[in-house]
């Protein structure tokens, strides 16, 4: 956050205004102290207009959206979120009260999710609006929860409903359908969940996780290729909200859009079977809702998916490419 | 750094080979262990092809200066880089030979500056490139210099020469009118050399300290606002280098240029009268040279830069635009 363009150091510096580390943006740099026994965990994840998000979505949104997506990666790595670092790109379209909204959706996530902007950078682009936000969490010593954790016979879960976001996308572009409850779909494509509040449970109890960000089966098939297992799912077992189940039943292709589709930021960990029952608990003191819907088994390869009659399903693609 | 692509994944993972916590970038998020009785210093700038740098510069020189540019920030501040997090934005320009160049460049400067590439993320955009960097460096605990610090009497310093890379983008552009050592300019403008020898030599001996990225006279006025001071300087005691003089002589109005332009990425710093002999002595220790052009002084507003004759210049602007 260069001081040289000070009025929109001004809207980001209160952002920063509990971090004295910070130097309320007026720096080259932030000042970060880890607490005693934790260690850091940082990830980094940009977002590009007409890529990531729609150019004509709201700023505040975006920028709720781009801080969200990164504090997802923390949650399934077991982290606590305490601080981020924000570059913005501007494009010749985003002015004072652009840029003002952009910063009001951060602070409200930051009081969400309890994590202060400390620093970055602020650039003129001849291209789209970009957003890059590296994120930083903190995790005791030796706990984070890494992708390759994974044994054979853990038991697979996911978070929340998948599909949601990729579903809410198609009807920002091709309309609802008549679908009731489609409007939820479309949030659910602007503002994912990023599921800080399962960060300890799954230090307790989960062998490996990840969130998932590119599609459930491509980023299965990831976890299985890192923690060199296969996997075998039930394409029944994955969770589908009403609206979801609706558009659907009407269409039953989409089915391939949820399980492949992006965006969803739920979160993918196996368990071992011994500690599931505690895992579920633990999670539904969260209120986060939980299924089980497969399990790791040993070989190598890309997962099984079987469909409701217990055949194996064949995808087109298994993960998202984004607007392209 | 997403798995999903895992081209761009295999040229980018041996840069983080010596780093376990960076689990060869195939997780989502990288693990960081601040040493003990260390703080963090953290920083981050983003690069626009067009903007920061030319399109058609080479891409080792694009991904070092981009990197180094993050370096001198770490410098400036007293910390010694250790790891940094790349997010790089490809427009339909950048194929495998110009990552693989790219990654090049990183591999040489992470040589030479002991720091290591431990997460980040890639996407695609239909605007130009863009590069994002965030680094990380280490300080002890409670010694990171701020640009706030300065005090009144304090002395000014500036590494190097200045003006080399202002001189050197204008070369690029405008050719080099038969000057002798041109081409070492434009090398500054591609290539700017952080100071991070210097950082224990300013913890030892700096009150206040930044790098010059944005204009001479820009950024020492913003460290004056910081500071709560105001500045002289003596133009003519501006370290410039021969190259830049000889243009100078031809030209005196880029004198001017090589004041307010930017991409220096020198340090200017302030220090105390009575360490100054030490801080000179650990200067020339380092081999890098450091030149006195003023002092601090009470009182605000900008800063005063006097002309060889005594007399107060004035500048069209004080820092610098990029290529805009």
């Amino acid at each position: 956050m260069t001081p040289e363009q000070s009025p929109i150091q001004e809207v980001f510096a209160p952002l920063s205004a509990s971090f004295p580390g910070a130097a309320a943006l007026r720096d080259d740099a932030a000042l970060y102290a880890t607490a005693d026994g934790n260690e850091l965990v940082l990830t980094m994840d940009s977002l590009v207009a007409g890529v990531h998000f729609l150019p004509q979505d709201l700023p505040d949104l975006i920028a709720r959206k781009a801080l969200r997506v990164n504090l997802s990666d923390l949650a399934a790595k077991g982290a606590t979120p305490t601080a981020y670092l924000l570059s913005i790109a501007l494009s010749a379209s985003e002015h004072g009260d652009w840029i003002r909204a952009f910063a009001q959706g951060l602070a409200l996530d930051q009081r969400q999710f309890g994590c202060v902007l400390i620093g970055g950078d602020t650039v003129s682009t001849p291209g789209p609006l970009s957003i890059t936000i590296t994120a930083i969490g903190e995790v005791p010593r030796g706990e984070i929860l890494r992708r390759g954790g994974a044994r054979a016979g853990d038991l697979l879960y996911v978070s929340g409903t998948i599909g949601d976001a990729a579903l809410g996308l198609r009807v920002l572009r091709k309309g609802d359908g008549g679908i009731p409850g489609a409007d939820s779909l479309r949030q659910r494509y602007w503002l994912p969940e990023p599921r800080v509040e399962l960060a300890p449970v799954l230090r307790r109890h989960a062998s490996a996780a990840m969130d998932v960000s590119d599609g459930l089966i491509g980023d299965l098939t990831l976890m299985c290729e890192v923690s060199r297992l296969t996997a075998r799912i039930d394409a029944a077992r994955v969770p589908l909200s009403g609206p979801a189940r609706a558009m659907v039943e009407q269409s039953p292709d989409l089915l391939e859009t949820c399980l492949t589709g992006g965006d969803d930021y739920e979160i993918l960990c196996t368990v071992p079977e011994d500690k599931a029952k505690g895992f579920e608990e633990d999670c539904r003191a969260t209120g986060i809702a939980i299924s089980r819907i497969g399990r790791m088994e040993p070989g190598e390869g890309a997962p099984l998916c079987l469909d409701a009659d217990g055949h194996a399903m064949t995808f087109m693609r298994t993960s998202y490419s984004h607007l392209g």
